[in-house]
């Protein structure tokens, strides 16, 4: 193995159980943080998800009741909501195209590289396309947890709570997305979490990974 | 916003098209990038996937006809699979929480959490189950990206591929499990790559986040 700043990064972090109320993430660090979820790439470039950043203590707080009562929802200074795209649809599909010809000019391969995309996302199934959506969001995720213990922040990756009550909370079915995954981001309370003191658990290599030489 | 290696790292990655067969990703290197799938998080520890890391020309060009004749799958060195759990089972959550008493003790609190995450998971439609595990590779996958890019080595993640057929290549079904994703290792040829020069394309801030203060 060589040098890595990214696996120290990822021994670091944790999925913090207790953060401190009184310790806010400062506004760069959380921009960063955002700019990274911007950069994830995503299949075909679509980027079908949107992030909703909540500071709002009576909106985290409803959010928190639909979410087990997990108190790093409130006791965090950020709550990130991924939300994914519900469908993908021939407007969703043709702004994408837009913004790749804004940015790369008018070729004749975006045209016919983001048409066929429609021809085959249009028919499927919405809950098919909503499926497709959401692992893209797992992506930004994935990356978002990296750039947060890279700013030296907390988060807790969340997948416990009542979509369809965020999704009413957050009124994401009228904008037509649908809540994937939560991240607050705060500060661990050192002496108050339960987790830090335990040894990180990650399956041996040898259970995990198959070489085919 | 802070200054941030990942950023970087985020903007000089891309979706490499044409990659130099003549250059092979280092062991030390490829190594690293396989250290940071498996530290990866995932929900609940459970890990629910695999990694087949694949060097053998023959079966990188069977593959490679089961994904669209894609050239990144042999002319790059190496061949990253992710191959989710085909679903949840008592044996394979016995086994998570077998590694987490390893090393953390033989903790109650430990197997209530596992005992009820199976009353949970066991009742439930294999499709479901595999659709959670398949969203955790790609948390695994989005770090994937990010580990490949801070060593410089060039990656294409690809979703077209025919999983059915991959499966049978690589004798997954046997083992439970399902292609995911594909992540082709490798070094970009500069004088061939048609995307390398394009400006990279990405929704602006705008239109992607929202907050609610």
């Amino acid at each position: 193995m060589t040098d890595s700043t990214l696996i120290d990064q990822l021994n670091w972090r944790y999925a913090t159980k207790k953060m401190d109320p009184a310790k806010a993430v400062p506004q760069d660090k959380v921009d960063t943080i955002v700019e990274a979820i911007r950069m994830a790439p995503t299949s075909s470039g679509t980027q079908p998800f949107e992030l909703l950043v909540v500071t709002n203590p009576e909106i985290r707080a409803e959010i928190r009741k639909a979410a087990g009562d997990q108190a790093q929802i409130s006791d965090g200074s950020h709550l990130l909501v991924f939300a994914a795209w519900d469908d993908y649809t021939a407007e969703r599909i043709d702004a994408v195209t837009d913004l790749n010809v804004q940015a790369r000019g008018d070729l004749p391969m975006l045209k016919a590289y983001y048409d066929n995309l429609k021809s085959n996302y249009l028919p499927r199934d919405a809950g098919v396309n909503y499926a497709h959506a959401a692992r893209q969001a797992y992506i930004a995720l994935g990356i978002a947890l990296v750039a947060a213990a890279e700013q030296e922040v907390d988060s807790t990756p969340m997948e416990g709570f009542d979509p369809a009550k965020v999704d009413e909370i957050l009124d994401l079915k009228a904008r037509g997305l649908r809540s994937v995954v939560l991240l607050p981001l705060g500060y661990r309370d050192a002496s108050a979490d339960w987790l830090l003191p335990m040894e990180k658990v990650r399956k041996p290599l040898e259970t995990m990974v198959t070489r085919i030489g």
